[in-house]
């Protein structure tokens, strides 16, 4: 079940080696090899990794300017996937091309169109600001699933695991599974997907808020994040010492965060992920703390991901049991596949 | 081809930590992966490793007193597979629960009845006594198989390869492959199988008798066994030297084993098995011995079948050439079949 | 697509032991286990490796004299596959036996015949006389392919590839791929495929053919050969200074070699290769370095051919573009495709 007509991030923008560089990046998106690189008028292309010929990958061939030679029988592509020279031809015939994908960069995400070319929206792109914005500070991160990206967008749609999965870093209480959040669908300039936010009055700091600063009361903690098509989280969420007002974060810890599954094919997928907060906290060291504990969370999310998908795998016949945890989740799977549907 | 109503070992007793660990010990029968835990009454339970909800195993929760909490979304099960908590919500739904197997423990065998539980019935428990009985002696074995249960029933039901695959261990002569059982069909109280009885006249000592003591003569050899539903081998074994009368075994070898065969998935299996001797012999050393000698052989068994299923793997069109090796296995997956089919 | 009435390598000679060696040399051809093993009176023979009675491998049983007793239930088989002896009978039924197939050792290469054994014909091995010739010189290679053999083939039937992938091994200049090869069908007393021939002239030696003398000036150079039925080269190969006469290869290199693809499944492939070059030379170091560099190169072609098959693999859907490299491989897929059917 994949959206085509849409924006995927097939990387983060240092991924991709300089342009005189003959390191070829291929990944694999929605089971279609895809190869990327730099031009020299520091622009990037995205073209199928798979000569038109006997498709070899091109990622295996060579860089000649801003064309790449397949390694196998030598021919050339330029940057729009056009195949310019056929070694023992005069001129290549017109079907000698491989397919070019609309691409976009937009703050440190490389992002592929996947679906018709000539529907490639940039109203569509989610607003990522925080991985590259001067006022917040992360370290960007990826990890690989071996699992459909449904059920990973199924975990982040659904914060109550924090307080099991994630007791012990993420979490930290039980009252985040009990505290029931707000889903609204959202539709608006092709932004499509759900809104979710999740209040949790009173509770003891997390784990790792104490990196941030030590407490000596509970905190007021909010969890309120879109997650779009294809499957885009942009959240805000922090906690305020009980009794602060609203607008004052003077002794919050306030983060952003933005992270987005890409399937690459049925039963795997690529993870992007970072979570900010506030530059104005210049401590180097907490921008690394914070993103330690995001692996360790997000390894204890695969682990557990993973067991769900063997159980899943090994016996499809049984059916889950829809609980109030699954609102948004069941919401957004309903949204998506109408559009799955309605793309065919 | 498998029968459901029926017990099936999922572990030796030794297997499943103490009620108060947190370690949660999980294993797969017919495909279906089982939890089972020990409770604070002394009882045993063993319940569905799998969430209702979106089918997390619960072996990656932790335990409550006797119940056990999913780690994913934290609901929370009784030993009778009963959801007793969902956070969030003032009563579980009644659908909320998972799956309650039958379990016995029996001579240190855990058995698990994957049938209707309705059906469950203690008669038709084989009589693995020798497995915890103070007058016998033996090392309880437990062998993983990437192999179908049945080509292992296959073995089992044919002694005639002790002559060739374990003509070092087990075995010792090709008599016993000229020796003809006798294959009577057992259908008695619950209890549903083939009798195979093979007499061996006047045959050396076989390499591992030795170890109990030292013969002049040669030896009358003997293996009695039922081979029993859903794959339990029961057998009285042993060599007595020529010329003792039948009812004097103070010079004998005297033997019984229990073995069963579990199948986890299509084509993996359980085995689990002993070789018991009495305990009269009193020497602890011959106790590892006869284990070692039973791993050596069984390692020679699941070599050979595991190569004889790569062949049948590779080629399923050509036919097998029915001997008279085959008596008692064709005898036995006929029962067996027919058992399934009127299952359906 | 397989041809079944053909002879196919499965071993070099040296591959297969001594006749009074218990360790028996077994190889899959076209998904079939065969047994390889020399008899008492210098012949080899090659029978199915599986017991007809419950399909064990032979190959784990043991030599007796010529013949070989299954080591799972005694079957004794002799070298024409028929059973000799089953324990506890006293004549095998006439059934009993294994596939014999027929065999021939050819200038080292043992071939077998996967088709109707009667129809088994000698005038269809091909000539591969440099494997064992006094005037030739090679190191016998073998490597293993996780692809279908016809990729390898179509790899062989477009030498336009040397300059790209072997640039620095075998090929050395673009001008390889721009020279256009001729084409032409052989179909002459049992040898059928297609004769390639490539002319290249006044470009520089390849690295490799340095190791042979120093060269001063530009070679012509020249790769003609056989590819026949099922899938095998045999090449006259080599360059000369331009200038020299066409029949002066007093300076020139002159090689032939001999190659060939054995299906092991549907997905890999056992390849047999040699290049000779003229013993005249008598440098023994030569003939490593000779053998080294088609190791180096051939092992470019498996990493890219292993890299096409992986992208065929993840989507079958797309067509290839064919291209005028591809006259060679096209017609001869097309012969052997012919081929095919006819056999049905």
């Amino acid at each position: 079940m994949w959206l085509r007509n849409c924006w995927y991030v097939i990387a983060w923008d240092h991924e991709i080696p300089a342009a005189h560089e003959n390191n070829l990046f291929s990944r694999k998106v929605l089971n279609e090899p895809i190869l990327v690189y730099r031009t020299a008028d520091g622009g990037m292309t995205a073209i199928a990794d798979k000569c038109c010929h006997r498709h070899a990958p091109l990622s295996a061939g060579r860089r000649e300017g801003d064309s790449v030679r397949c390694g196998y029988h030598g021919l050339l592509f330029d940057a729009k996937g056009v195949c310019r020279e056929i070694p023992g031809m005069d001129t290549p015939p017109a079907k000698a091309c491989v397919k070019k994908y609309p691409l976009v960069v937009k703050n440190k995400w490389v992002f592929v169109w996947m679906g018709d070319a000539e529907k490639a929206n940039q109203d569509m792109l989610p607003d990522n600001f925080s991985c590259d914005h001067p006022d917040w500070v992360n370290v960007p991160g990826y990890m690989h699933y071996d699992t459909p990206y449904l059920l990973i967008a199924d975990n982040l749609l659904d914060f109550s695991h924090l307080s099991y999965v994630h007791a012990n870093t993420l979490g930290g209480s039980a009252e985040i599974a009990l505290a029931k959040p707000t889903v609204e669908v959202i539709d608006t300039n092709g932004q499509r997907g759900v809104k979710v936010s999740r209040f949790i009055p009173d509770v003891p700091a997390p784990p790792y808020y104490t990196r941030f600063r030590k407490f000596d009361s509970n905190l007021d903690r909010w969890f309120v994040y879109d997650f779009l098509f294809p499957s885009t989280l942009l959240m805000n969420s922090g906690g305020r010492p009980v009794g602060d007002a609203q607008d004052d974060n003077s002794r919050a810890v306030v983060n952003h965060s933005c992270q987005t599954l890409t399937p690459e094919t049925e039963n795997s997928t690529h993870y992007f992920f970072q979570q900010s907060h506030k530059a104005s906290l210049k401590d180097e060291s907490v921008r690394h703390n914070m993103y330690n504990t995001l692996l360790e969370a997000f390894g204890e999310d695969r682990d557990m991901i993973t067991a769900q998908f063997k159980n899943l795998s090994s016996n499809a016949i049984e059916e889950m049991l829809p609980l109030h945890f699954d609102s948004a989740l069941v919401r957004f799977r309903k949204l998506l596949s109408e559009a799955v549907i309605a793309e065919k």
